[in-house]
């Protein structure tokens, strides 16, 4: 049997449920990790440096294109490959802007897209000016490096990122900081969506998340009590992303929604994301059965609903010991309904070990029944 | 992380899409198959030969549970792995009833069941007579070695057997025959359900089913227009045969509905069923997760549909070149709703290759739009 064949770089968790997808559809993955005995284990045809063009390349030989777990690949590594010829999608052009959060903010500007206020920061007196003209803080971050809660702090003084703002911090992160307006929100909300190289576009319901020490917590979709007109609204923002920086496969956009009604943008995410896990049980596609349409150039799936609510809460490591297997068994026997995923992954505090979801045509029940699945896992 | 292991017999379809649920838990999936390539690479951990004991014990060494993608694997075999403590789900003591159609018969005889009426044969003049009584036709089975409609034929006269009353004939199945009464139906269902070496039991939904040329051709989910007393003695039926022949995991009883609202159990399968497919989209716990938990002796997980009607359509070989690949991208574009599965088997007439599910609350979409799915990926 002829299969279309994808190489996913890197072996997380988001590789592993790109495993799922492929097996039902009857396509070839293979996964390049850092590690043996990855989440994606299963998947894995080699291991080794993804920083290295020689392995990467050996990698692309094997498949029809080339997409991602993480988006820490070096650009010139995707450049070289796209030189050969590599089908790498997202395309380093786009992938360019998930890796520096000054260039995303420039590029959305010239959009045209809502964000919070926001300037480059390369010196304490321009931090000072920021942090005057906005209401005596901000959320500073890093362009380069960061993610889930990482490379982020809010600034009161410029005392707080005095070590950011030396020298040698400033050369770490690539000459400058973001300063970001802190927003007034009300809740957050992100906008799944996926797109094919060839333009196809197609949107999941608008969700609300919950961080929890920046991290995703919680998503329910669909956002409760969002109006018709911010439901279209974030759609069109997503598209609007997609087309302007030219993203291939899925892409979460991350928003807050202002006391005052309106979206800015927060954060990009151009690969399946946490705040799409819902879709496995929640739509009729979901995120990583689109991801690898998408990226193969392949028709896009229905992303409509199969319960009036999906609710998903993430089973982040409580310390060195739980890694959920303890508890699994009476968890199970208590919560029929609820959908268990666990990753694989050795217990560390804080680290994502897994998820539960629960569709439901009662709302309520979908919540409750999530969290008690959750924290069933959490305490046992 | 330590996981629960499984291990599975068999290199097919069943075992690939047990790996699903597998990743999705975080189970740890073994598959010991008959060749490099099979349908259930992706998991495969060893290759060999399952009629040998010896590599199947050093198979077993590796894994939580030993469990099946086929009831091939000869009894003594099987005999001989639990007798050296390995936990063999569903036991040999089931298994033998899978194997033996003659001794199937006897002993849901003994357990009252609904069946055709039914006769051993060995000789001319028995058949003779058992044709006399009922009609003038029967169903005559080999009672072992038969599947998917091979080893069952349609005899009106002692002559339409032959070949299969002969010395060496009766030889080859086990020294006699199984007659069964052609029963006048008005259609076939079938009854899933799954139960743990601890007893607790679970059913899915009567679904019908409709057979081609003696292969599962397509399957809804619920059966329209069955009474709910129907329904409720089909689920009656499959909890009194898995505890009589003491099944594990999942359990597939295929039953005639007669013209006049009787069941009458037609065959049996003590794992993953081609009936139950629809189970992945349609209900919150697939049948191949149902599967995983019962042999590990886990939970079992909610039956409950996930939208008003689910139907499957099996995707049959229609020669040796479209392996559903040509077809495949117009077939996506046009059916966004459609779940298109193949499982990577080179192309056959006749072979099941893949299959596709609509689950929708409009029954008459998911009837049309499962079938058009289907019937333009075998038209490519």
């Amino acid at each position: 049997m002829t299969k279309l064949r994808v190489g996913v770089i890197g072996g997380g968790q988001l590789a592993r449920m790109m495993v799922v997808p492929a097996i039902e559809l009857g396509l070839e993955i293979k996964v390049f990790a850092e590690a043996e005995n990855s989440s994606a284990a299963i998947a894995t045809t080699m291991v080794g440096d993804y920083t290295n063009i020689d392995t990467i390349s050996e990698f692309a030989k094997t498949v029809d294109v080339i997409t991602f777990d993480h988006e820490h690949v070096p650009l010139e590594v995707l450049r070289e490959l796209e030189a050969k010829g590599v089908s790498v999608q997202p395309p380093s052009r786009a992938l360019a802007f998930a890796q520096n959060k000054l260039d995303m903010r420039k590029r959305l500007s010239e959009l045209g897209l809502p964000m919070p206020v926001w300037a480059e920061i390369r010196t304490e007196q321009e931090l000072q000016e920021f942090l005057t003209a906005n209401g005596g803080a901000c959320i500073l971050k890093t362009p380069i490096g960061g993610y889930d809660g990482k490379g982020v702090r809010v600034v009161r003084t410029i005392q707080d990122a005095s070590d950011w703002l030396t020298a040698e911090g400033l050369a770490r992160v690539g000459g400058s900081l973001l300063a970001e307006e802190k927003v007034d929100f009300v809740r957050e909300v992100a906008q799944l969506s996926a797109r094919r190289p060839n333009g196809e576009f197609r949107a999941w319901p608008l969700v609300q998340t919950t961080q929890k020490d920046g991290v995703c917590a919680e998503v329910i979709c669909p956002a409760p009590n969002a109006s018709n007109e911010t439901i279209a609204h974030a759609a069109q923002i997503a598209k609007d992303v997609a087309e302007g920086i030219g993203v291939t496969g899925v892409l979460a956009v991350e928003m807050f929604e202002t006391r005052d009604g309106r979206l800015v943008i927060n954060e990009l995410a151009m690969r399946p994301h946490n705040s799409g896990h819902f879709s496995i049980e929640g739509s009729v596609t979901s995120q990583f059965e689109q991801h690898l349409r998408a990226v193969l150039n392949l028709p896009l799936g229905s992303t409509e609903p199969l319960g009036a609510v999906a609710v998903m809460v993430n089973l982040l490591g409580v310390d060195d010991q739980n890694d959920f297997v303890r508890g699994f068994e009476s968890v199970l026997a208590d919560h029929p309904q609820a959908k268990v995923h666990t990753y694989g992954k050795g217990a560390r505090k804080g680290r994502k070990m897994g998820h539960v979801t629960v569709v439901s045509n009662d709302a309520e029940f979908a919540l409750a029944e999530s969290r008690a699945t959750a924290a069933a896992l959490l305490d046992a």
